[in-house]
């Protein structure tokens, strides 16, 4: 489902899901690699909307409930990013009170919809309900949620501790009371959603009484309304009409609820005291026992109800309760023809959420496949640097303890890694052949797909077709390639694979790989680059830091960038030489921590890779001269026709020795001080 | 003589000028577009004659002294641009004590070093003598050259006031004492050139005494030497041989003077002491009275002894005293091949050589053709804004009072400008004719050539001849051009028209033109215009200020770039809408203070050009697709082809008045608001 717009190791689907902020996104700055892309306050929930509406865009939102596990926030988080490649305008993630949903913990709503915001780049909403809550509690979590780069609240009364309700004298009664503290306390800082009732709040004393209590809570400075959901058209129209009769002025967004399960709707039809609509029913109870039939049913259902309420012209958008699940939803607005199929990217890599890094117009190429790592190690920066990183301004990295964070653990399970990357490996040559799977997708020795590798979480992405002869054979070999792209020399900016930012535009690429390969190979290479001095830029370093690069004076180079009508240049992606040390940690502790760590202590496959580890250097490699054909190839086939003269000579004879003695002096003479300088 | 490497209307020299930093310049900031073309400490004058010496690369340095007049300073300042493009390492301008060389008048050695350095982006060494100087007086005028961007000093003793030296106790001695006070007081911020006799100072004890004064200059803290000028290779050789054997190793440069007159020669000799040496006596007493003959034989001796002394491998680079002439030190180094005759630039403008503008690496486009106005109007800017002019962080632009600056004087007569520009002016008409002939580079009606314009001060560039006949074209027609740039798609940095920048890069540039034209003229453009969204951006703006654009929030766009190996993208040229408000003032004004001024008081003459400059919009457009061939001389064929229509029904008949009627609302309906919104 995920399309990737370059020709990345992996379908990094963060990478895609950024394309949620299309047309939306904000960038401000004064500096130059960053224009702004849009106006200052288009950055708001209700200015989306409001540029929505006005433009006739009709937009859609998806619900979501925090997970009860760790490996459930994992797979939902996948889900943000699949579902976030769609185009939502947001998403929102519900508050249950009894699930500690302020919490730390990975499965907390607070987290979850913190994940969303800074890892998935969804613009989210946070619910919250009040009862039995005391101002203090409210406001700690509210600002925990503005210091995590949350902007949006559903405010929520929620339900009752006891089954009768007591008005309380210091605590919240009403949501209207929780919109009120809401502005009282952090003033136009959110935006706020509340609750609408189609049919009436079913403790409410009249639907006209809960007509005027959403009244108020929109008077106390709720932004918009979100509805429970309903299962007829009509019984929406008529709660806008009426709505609107009383002096509703702000967005209603309807609440659909795709019928997935029997059970589900069961449950929520009495959880909510919902009557499911006779005609509905007589469809469902024949069926009751054959989900796909329900499935099916329930978004044929929906698609009908959504196209009644789209067609009236009096809603701007759907909002989907997906009970966490992505099929129904997916196809009920690919049928509406809603799901984004090919959303543009504001810039080549995911942009946040985060109000924080509004300003954030350029990275280091070096996490392209690890989004959030990168995310994550530079959460804690005031400023983010733009272009550089070397200056002392910049603040320092995170630490490497974030292989343990939830949301970069791997979705495959131990036993499924151990499968794909060998129960046993036996030389170095294994891991070869793991890479070398993983590029071609053929099935190893076992007989099992290597679908990711401790450096790229997702398969490799089936457009990455235009390198795969040349990384197979590289990989083969043993330059274990862990990121790379292709040079573009000037494709329009709306190019279904290279294209970002604006309409209009043309974007360029340098070509660019990276990989771990031995120090014999290394000592070649160094050789062979001369040769190729100054289209080629290098950096090559070992675990302990040891560092050759051609770069002058460290500065870093534009790998990315696109020209754009009326706009300054913007320069998104650079090889930069002081960030990637900090990459070079954690690209060699990944062989450590996702690969070795599968064996045993002393293990034989564990002292295999540790040797890797400790012996192989990370290499990059730019190509300057983007308008020619990529000679990273070339460069790497100098190095092993140099290296093959090596082996050859190995097996001696009277008429090649002095040819190989030539060849080691030449090999040899200068290597320790090159690869030790 | 001036290469000129874009087709800008006129070959402006500051542009070529800028070369003469090439190789040298430094840029550093830690701003995206402003890489670090080198590295810091590269920028003193020592550092460039370390790297110069490192790599094997003689120099050259040029000697002028100050103008008497200020149409000798316009002149001079000329030639500084004229000469500055053979890529001078620096120049040095004299110091007289009697000629109130540290003042404010255009003419002072101060302001004359002063314009060099900020103006035409040369590299210059400000003599100083101290004898008889107070040491306040001389912190004085050191503080003063800091102030204004000098970097480098000439400390030299002076001429004693009367016939007889006595020492003082308060003032300065020696040489080697104003080096001492440079040094103390203001530590190592100047470098320190120091004067070396080769055939011993005239009132030294000894030639071995002089050598030891020389020592001690340069043990106080000088960097380099300059020597008194002389005849022989030989002597010089034998200078620096007996230097180095006491100890000196600071870069001694001989002094080189290119015999160009008899009168010249027996009146240096006569001040410096020197004797002429019998041989050269002997050529030139009998050609006494032939000055082509002295010249020619002047060229041949200096080549012949710079070869001399070049060829021996101890001389890093020749300095030349001109006496403010241009032809025969210009031959001897074209000569030697030491004169560069396409310098590469370090970016396509000149860059000012004052360390304040180290770090500027974007203006916009407007000044193109008058970059000293820019560099006036932001002289006092502590900050250079990278892209944009429109935060409040960005300092005002200097006032409209520069017409009157000496820098800024027409090198015409007013009576050639009227030769030019018409004694007497009957129409808009006159005004389009004088356009074109400078367009053209054809006579005008008076049979005189238009070689300048208010907004251009030299001749169209002769590579501007691709553009020509559009330009032509469309100046007959009232489209009055003052700039212009083709578009660039990725040419190579060393291009030799379109090329700056380092190595190995390549250069983009977007079409742009900027004119004037009449408010019907206007009208049409901008329904022309609204066939070209979103690929031409505009601005349109009379004398009022009224503004009309389609640029988005205002925001700067960037019309020339360059991509090099191993950096940052180069983002030096944009098109930006706040700074456009202040070039409007001064492209309005232009009219009034260079061409009404030349008219009585309620001529018609004036009258004319009174009211263009009342009536007329000032007009930029950028094509934005680069990648296409240019699209704005459509923009005006489409819109003349609006005029002609007009035109056309305006002689009406049966068949076409209702389709005149049509055109006349097409053409009027919303023309109040848009030109005055």
């Amino acid at each position: 489902a995920v399309k990737t717009a370059r020709h990345k190791h992996n379908a990094s689907p963060a990478l895609s899901s950024g394309a949620s902020n299309s047309g939306e996104s904000s960038k401000e700055s004064s500096r130059c690699s960053t224009p702004l892309l849009d106006a200052d306050r288009s950055d708001r929930l209700r200015e989306k909307m409001r540029k929505r509406m006005e433009s006739g865009d009709p937009w859609f939102s998806l619900e979501f409930f925090p997970p009860r596990t760790a490996s459930g926030a994992v797979n939902l988080i996948s889900r943000f990013d699949r579902m976030g490649s769609g185009g939502p305008l947001f998403i929102d993630i519900t508050w249950h009170p009894a699930g500690d949903p302020g919490s730390n913990k990975e499965t907390s709503s607070m987290m979850i919809a913190s994940t969303a915001v800074n890892y998935c780049g969804l613009e989210s909403v946070l619910h919250l309900t009040c009862s039995n809550q005391s101002q203090e509690t409210i406001t700690g979590y509210l600002t925990k949620a503005k210091q995590l780069g949350l902007k949006n609240i559903m405010a929520l009364r929620g339900d009752p501790l006891g089954t009768d309700w007591e008005d309380e004298e210091e605590g919240f009664n009403y949501a209207t009371d929780l919109v009120k503290h809401i502005r009282s306390e952090f003033d136009d800082y959110f935006d706020i959603c509340v609750a609408g009732y189609p049919t009436g709040h079913p403790e409410a004393q009249s639907y006209a009484e809960d007509l005027q209590h959403l009244k108020e809570k929109v008077d106390a400075g709720a932004d918009f309304i979100i509805t429970q959901l309903f299962f007829r058209a009509d019984t929406f129209l008529k709660f806008l009409r009426d709505c609107r009769a009383i002096g509703i002025t702000v967005p209603i967004l309807p609440g659909v609820f795709p019928i997935q399960g029997y059970q589900s709707l069961r449950q929520l039809v009495k959880l909510s005291k919902l009557e499911v609509p006779e005609e509905i029913m007589e469809v469902i109870e024949p069926i009751k026992d054959n989900d796909a039939a329900i499935r099916s049913y329930g978004i044929h259902q929906a698609v009908e109800m959504c196209r009644v309420l789209l067609d009236s012209g009096a809603v701007p958008g759907l909002h989907f309760y997906t009970l966490n699940r992505e099929v129904a939803t997916t196809e009920v607005l690919r049928q509406l023809g809603l799901w984004i199929e090919d959303p543009r990217r504001p810039l080549p890599w995911a942009t946040s959420a985060n109000p924080k890094r509004k300003v954030e117009d350029v990275r280091p190429i070096f996490w392209a496949s690890r989004p959030k790592s990168y995310i994550y190690r530079t959460q804690d920066w005031d400023d983010f640097p733009n272009g550089r990183w070397g200056n002392s301004s910049s603040p320092a990295f995170g630490e490497l303890n974030d292989y343990y964070l939830f949301y970069l653990k791997s979705k495959s399970s131990k036993d499924a890694l151990l499968k794909m990357w060998g129960e046993e490996l036996t030389s170095e040559t294994s891991v070869f052949e793991v890479f070398t799977s993983y590029i071609t997708a053929q099935v190893n020795r076992g007989g099992h797909k290597v679908m990711c590798l401790p450096w790229n979480d997702d398969a490799l992405a089936t457009e990455t077709n235009l390198l795969k002869d040349e990384l197979e054979k590289v990989n083969r070999r043993g330059v274990l390639t862990i990121n790379s792209q292709p040079n573009i020399n000037g494709k329009p900016s709306s190019d279904p694979i290279a294209g970002w930012g604006p309409a209009g535009g043309y974007v360029f690429q340098k070509a660019y790989l990276e990989f771990f390969t031995s120090s014999e190979n290394v000592t070649a290479l160094l050789k062979v680059l001369k040769k190729y001095e100054p289209r080629v830029n290098y950096h090559i370093v070992n675990v302990q830091g040891h560092n050759m690069t051609n770069a002058q004076d460290m500065q870093p180079n534009a790998v990315t960038w696109g020209i754009f009508p009326g706009r300054e240049i913007v320069q998104p992606t650079v090889v930069d030489p002081v960030s990637f040390m900090y990459w070079k940690d954690e690209a060699f502790a990944l062989w450590i921590e996702q690969w070795a760590k599968l064996y045993e202590d002393e293990s034989p496959s564990r002292m295999i890779i540790k040797y890797i580890h400790d012996n192989y250097f990370l290499v990059n490699l730019v190509d300057n001269d983007f308008p020619l054909d990529s000679c990273l190839w070339q460069v790497l086939d100098d190095m092993f026709e140099l290296l093959d003269a090596v082996f050859y000579f190995e097996r001696p004879n009277q008429a090649t020795f002095s040819y190989l003695f030539v060849f080691y002096v030449f090999l040899k003479d200068d290597s320790e001080e090159m690869l030790f300088r």
